[in-house]
This record gives C-alpha cells, sequence and structure tokens, in this order.
C-alpha cells in the first residue's frame, strides 16, 4: 500500500504547508483566508480526487457544506441562467430509501449526508442546457469537498425517469425540478489512489 | 476600477507565493511540483474563475494545453466510461469558421486556441451519461486553466442540432462523435471581477 501511504503524506504535507500563505498573504489576505482548513492548489485537487463511497461517522459541518454549495453556485452556466436547486439530505430515513431509488448509491444510509443536484426548468433562458450546467456545478462541488478533506461521489440520477420520479418523490420536488445526481458526501474512510486517466489518443489535432 | 486592480494584486502575490511549497516539498515534491507555474488554490480558483472573451495574441503552450488535457481527463464518468474525445484548434482558418456555426462564439477568431469537448458515443457503458461526464470535464479544464493564469470560455454546441453538425463538419468527426462544447482560451486581455453567486434560496433542507 505504498501509494496509500504516499497519498496520505502528500496530504498532511499539504495541509501543513497550507498555513504558509496564511503567513505572507497581506493585501490578499481575505480571499486567501476564505479558503477555510486548505489550500489544496487547484490542478493538485483535480490531478488526485478519486471518487469515495465510505465515510467515517464525524459529522460534516454547515459551514464547510455552505463553501461547497457556494462553489457549486460558481459554476458557468448557459445564458448565466443559473438554474440549480439543491436539497441536503441530512436525514437518516432519506438517505436509508436512497438504495430503493438507486440501488449503485445505497451507501448513502452510511453517509453524514448528500446533497441533491437538480435543474429547474423555470429558470431556463436557452433551452436544453441546464444538464451541462448542473454538471459544472456538481464537479466544482466534488472538487471542492476533496480540496476540504472531505470524500464524495457522484452518483448518476438525469436521464433515467425511474430515479428522476424517485428522488421526486423523496424530496417533494415539483415536476419541473428535475434531479440530475446526488453527491454523497463524508469524511473519508477510504482514500483512493490518485489515478492518471491521460490518453494521448484521445486528443486530436485541427481535425479528426 | 478597485476590484480589477485588488484582483491583479492577488494574482500576483499567488504566483509569488506559488514558488514556496517547492522550497518546503521533500516526500511531496514531485506531486507539487507537476503543478507547473501556480499553485492557486482550489477553492480561489472556483470562486474567482469568470469568463474571459478577450485574449491577447501570446501563444499557450503545447505544456500548458497538456495540462488542461489531463485535468480533463481526470473527470469522474458514469461506469467510469471516460467517453471523452478532444479537438485542439489552432489552425486560423478553422477559428475564423466559428463564429459562422454559432455567432456568440465569433471571438474565437482571435484566440489563439479552442478546445473542442465531445462524447464519443461507442465509448458509452451507461447509456445517456455522455453529455454530463464530458460537462465534468469541460469544467476540469475551465478551472485548469484559470489556475494557470490563462483565460477560457465555455461555448455551448449540444443539444443543438445545427451546431454539432456544423463543428462535425469543421473538425470531420465521425456521426457517432457529438460535440458538447467548444473551449475558448488564451491569456487574458480582460479580467472581469470575481463574482459572487451564492443564492441561499436555492438551498432546502430534506424536502422541498
Amino acid at each position: 500500500m505504498d501509494v496509500a501511504q504516499d497519498s496520505t503524506t502528500r496530504r498532511r504535507l499539504l495541509r501543513l504547508l497550507a498555513g504558509l500563505p496564511l503567513v505572507c498573504s497581506f493585501g490578499a489576505g481575505r480571499a486567501l483566508a476564505e479558503e477555510g482548513p486548505t489550500s489544496m492548489p487547484a490542478i493538485a485537487a483535480i490531478k488526485t480526487r478519486r471518487s469515495v463511497r465510505r465515510f467515517t461517522a464525524e459529522a460534516v459541518s454547515d459551514e464547510l457544506l455552505h463553501t461547497i454549495l457556494a462553489c457549486g453556485m460558481q459554476a458557468p452556466s448557459a445564458c448565466n441562467e443559473q438554474p440549480w436547486q439543491f436539497v441536503v439530505l441530512r436525514d437518516r430515513a432519506l438517505l436509508a430509501k436512497v438504495g430503493g431509488i438507486n440501488p449503485y448509491a445505497a451507501y448513502a444510509k452510511n453517509a453524514p449526508v448528500a446533497i441533491l443536484v437538480a435543474g429547474d426548468t423555470r429558470l431556463e433562458k436557452c433551452a436544453g442546457y441546464w444538464p451541462e450546467d448542473c454538471s459544472a456545478c456538481a464537479q466544482n462541488m466534488l472538487l471542492a469537498a476533496h480540496a476540504l478533506g472531505l470524500g464524495a461521489v457522484w452518483t448518476g440520477i438525469y436521464p433515467l425517469s425511474e430515479r428522476i420520479a424517485g428522488f421526486q418523490k423523496l424530496c417533494g420536488l415539483p415536476d419541473t425540478v428535475i434531479p440530475l445526481a446526488l453527491l454523497v458526501l463524508g469524511y473519508p474512510a477510504e482514500t483512493p489512489a490518485p489515478q492518471d486517466r491521460f490518453r494521448p489518443d484521445r486528443v486530436h489535432r485541427d481535425r479528426w
């Protein structure tokens, strides 16, 4: 398990190093301090993020959730329509029912919190783009969670009609609010090693 | 223009501070060094990223493009299908034709480079999810570009059939490869101020 240990060491070092900019910051102090407990660099966050499906019992604070939700809402959207709605699920009875809607997300019953990301079709300005907007939003939230020391996973809902109906019923959503994904979050009880997914064969130059 | 100046100062300071971890890194040195010229923290990158549509004439190196493409390919995907394909557009004749397909992206003719992000439907394992996968991929790339000091903008293609056909023809894509978005990139000739998009009314607790 050398890779996992190396990953843990790296995480500890990143946390240690995270304090340095605060010492040096003067004009930029406020922006840096806003980040909270970690300053994991963006490229490192993108490259080391993996899906986490096992969590400790530790609760996730409202402060961290606020940062994660705020990061989601910073996503770009078509015509800047910002069509997202969120349902923060902490109710254990609701989390226990997730597996009945999507068996691949049954582990939500052991997670401290999940966030349903949904598209509000009444907010659309450029028709057809809300799933892309909400996906960019969800990816921001996954990266933020990882940078903040949490683990998270994107479990798919849209475009599967049974899952859409199931989550609409679970949370009492209006018909016009379409669940895209359920992000399941918590402090990680597993640390998947970073995985290099670069594939040069997928990159074309000017023409196919 | 206080905000813009503050943003420039912050960027310069972040660049300066970016060198510090390299001095302190020993075990974690390789991972940190991989990030290149900037260590902009992830949360800051997410919160300060804005769409940039005006670029300087400065070329974007293949090394930076490699990092951006690699960050795109790190995105999560349904069933880990990684259905993305990319076309890096540097050919000025091709970039000049973008406006004829999507007039809202005509400024691509003045950009040093653009990246077409497309879904390869032959690579799908979980039907219907490739647009979400490719959107998460595109968002990773926008954040990486911003963290690396570039400006970028997501211009929409899918699900508009005329735009899909236009870009398929422009780049000679097979019918099974569906363009999702064209990311237009370069060194920024404008610095839009960060914008707080948090809306508390979009956050629901357990039920709508």
